[in-house]
């Protein structure tokens, strides 16, 4: 390996060349190889380090038991060139199935290409395993302007959200025409995607913003325990689980009778960026932090009740006459039989942003559900708890996002809104 | 368990009450209980859920094997009463002997205490184990003014830094009274424990600025490989590690002979945010960014040679007569051997703060690095990169910080600082 730099390099340059097409790796190599057409290493979530499958009916990242870690990016299109559109859609892809699957962005990698040229891999996931990354790809509304003819397409589904009462929506760091959700177990790893990504985009899109979490803030299998947000409540008990199909048919996949075919096996994924006033909440008595969420703060079981699975009794009293879950306690108005039975698959993250320079941290909830249409679920839900929620002293919904998450691509000829752009 | 809410929840409070030193739980309990006097269930960092030995001769989270995720926060002391700032530092200090063993931050907990007041701990690590959790305090230069009487006390390594050409400081993320590091292999763990050290610190200490970190950027330990920063590379390959205890003396710990004799058995600790233009750097040619480097990028080995641990050989030259390892390469700048043998204990985390609004990641480096005399380690060092390191293209200082870090919490009745303020 002795020698002058550069013609060490290009001997590195070669061999990475040569090795092109020899296999899948479960761990990203030093030099680039071609990724094979199929998930080799992938081995589900039984540990942390493992590959989840990228191919599929569906999107990876949405039933997928919800990794610790998040990095979310919304990108606005810079060209007006549908075919570059489909073009960067299509390396995207490629450059998916590859990292999710443990290796290289590119199939050069981060020391395998031309000395003179940049790296086609950044490099800093170099020896990581896969660490259960998925990279889910979504639409927004502005996509479905007159920019790329897509306007006939749009889904009915994707219609724009209502004005909330008491948001306080950044436009900068909300919407976007398309986003990826990157979630991993280690963020190295989410953040190296997302990276790759936007590089591989460089000309064609920029970063509209991206967000950074830690700790999900639900689980979406009966395998795993319920996780507290940050205001040490237990989230999403009744979440939807991936072990629930029929209840994933009718309250979370796209169907062909909801119309915009392409969405078949697709979802709706709303993002809220809810900051938590953190300090106030702090020095809330436990029973008061108890009577807003409707639910005891050590188990997680509603009021009233022992476990935190046992259903609600909305109707239970207490001595005193009034209800022991109030009527405007987050539980009751989240619940989904307040809604019709609507129900939502919350995938959402803690996040912290440092502090505001005001002495308080920069913290809360970064939102994330996938619905079947969000004007039947996250819509009405929200409704409610904006009007009534008293847990509202206590957060600000700062930024918001709307996405048709089109289905799984299907093999290595296919790619990420064939269904919409084919 | 049925019943009204708050008659459980005052059962609830007796039996905490009732528990009330039994012992000490390696997970956090669902009720309060003392901390014993000893760290009981210590075991080391053999696994990431273990607990790390609060009290010794040194603060942990220094030599300690670095763990993956960082919450540092720098505190500005709003009370002007000295023995209010002791109480505070009494506070902490059996608060984080008991945080970092896994328990509650105090002894009523989330869910044990009085309903009408707010809890003792605020709930979101619930369950979740000691996770490696270390919490080291610093004391900045700003505390040694004339309002607590310290003038006289502050020691001379404690020196202000000189501006270094090129830095781009922000006054309101640098600086600070006071900081707390906290390391921990749960990013939730880690933020749970300066969340309520800023709680119980409300009155007495605002939060000045607060960065989260993941992806240590080096090792502190033989059983550790060299990870790799933002920029693809593997960073402090000449670390100081734990193993070499004389290396250690001579260059890490402050000793009665340095003068201050309060900080026997401490340390100095600089702290650097260190933006990095990610995206110039990723279209950047791999035979520059080696040569920026004076290292490979796949296996870290310094140019020319073949291993990353290889000693890097300055005097050799390519066939063209010119070093492999440029004058200005960042390895020779940055190497003891450049500089009198000074050598530091790097301890640094990847950051990613989102986005900028211009399209890029605002991202890089929280570089820490502790050592005995920042006059004699840190600022040499930088100072000849800073003037001269190719890197500077690529990278901006945004923020300081200097601290003195006390030596150990000895037993249950010493506390951080006592030896300053004692």
């Amino acid at each position: 390996m002795a020698g002058i730099s550069r013609r060490r390099l290009f001997g590195l340059g070669a061999a990475g060349v040569a090795a092109a097409g020899a296999g899948t790796l479960a761990v990203r190599s030093l030099q680039g190889e071609e990724a094979g057409p199929t998930t080799a290493t992938a081995a589900g979530s039984g540990t942390e380090s493992a590959a989840v499958p990228f191919y599929g009916e569906h999107q990876a990242g949405i039933v997928t038991p919800a990794q610790d870690r998040l990095h979310f990016v919304a990108f606005d299109v810079t060209t007006r060139d549908r075919a570059e559109l489909v073009e960067l859609l299509q390396e995207w892809t490629a450059a998916a199935a590859r990292m999710t699957q443990g290796q290289e962005a590119g199939a050069l990698g981060a020391v395998g290409g031309l000395p003179e040229a940049p790296p086609d891999d950044t490099g800093e996931a170099l020896g990581l395993p896969a660490s259960g990354l998925t990279l889910t790809v979504g639409f927004g509304p502005s996509l479905f302007d007159d920019r790329f003819g897509l306007a006939g397409r749009r889904p009915q589904a994707l219609a724009d959200l209502p004005k909330f009462p008491g948001e306080a929506l950044l436009p900068e760091i909300s919407g976007g025409d398309l986003c990826v959700q990157a979630c991993a177990h280690d963020p190295q790893v989410a953040v190296h995607a997302i990276r790759n990504l936007a590089r591989i985009g460089f000309g064609r899109v920029s970063v509209r913003y991206s967000q950074l979490g830690f700790g999900r803030t639900s689980s979406t299998s009966r395998s795993q325990a319920t996780p507290r947000n940050l205001m040490g409540f237990k989230d999403g008990t009744a979440n939807l689980k991936l072990e629930d199909t029929a209840m994933l048919r009718e309250h979370l996949w796209a169907a062909p009778e909801d119309g915009a075919a392409w969405m078949a096996g697709g979802s709706y994924l709303v993002t809220r960026k809810i900051r938590m006033h953190i300090e106030t909440w702090d020095r809330t008595s436990l029973t008061e932090q108890e009577a807003i969420f409707g639910r005891n703060k050590g188990e997680g079981a509603a009021l009233g009740m022992a476990k935190e699975f046992d259903e609600p009794d909305f109707a239970k009293r207490g001595p005193d006459g009034q209800p022991l879950i109030a009527d405007i306690a987050h539980v009751r108005l989240a619940h989904p039989s307040s809604h019709g039975g609507a129900r939502m698959l919350r995938r959402g993250y803690n996040f912290v942003d440092g502090s505001d320079g005001l002495g308080r941290l920069d913290a809360g909830l970064f939102f994330i559900a996938y619905q079947r249409d969000p004007r039947r679920q996250f819509v009405p839900v929200q409704l409610a708890l904006a009007r009534q929620d008293v847990l509202n002293e206590y957060i600000k919904h700062v930024s918001s996002g709307l996405f048709a998450v089109p289905p799984g691509v299907r093999d290595a000829g296919d790619y990420w809104g064939r269904g919409l752009f084919g």
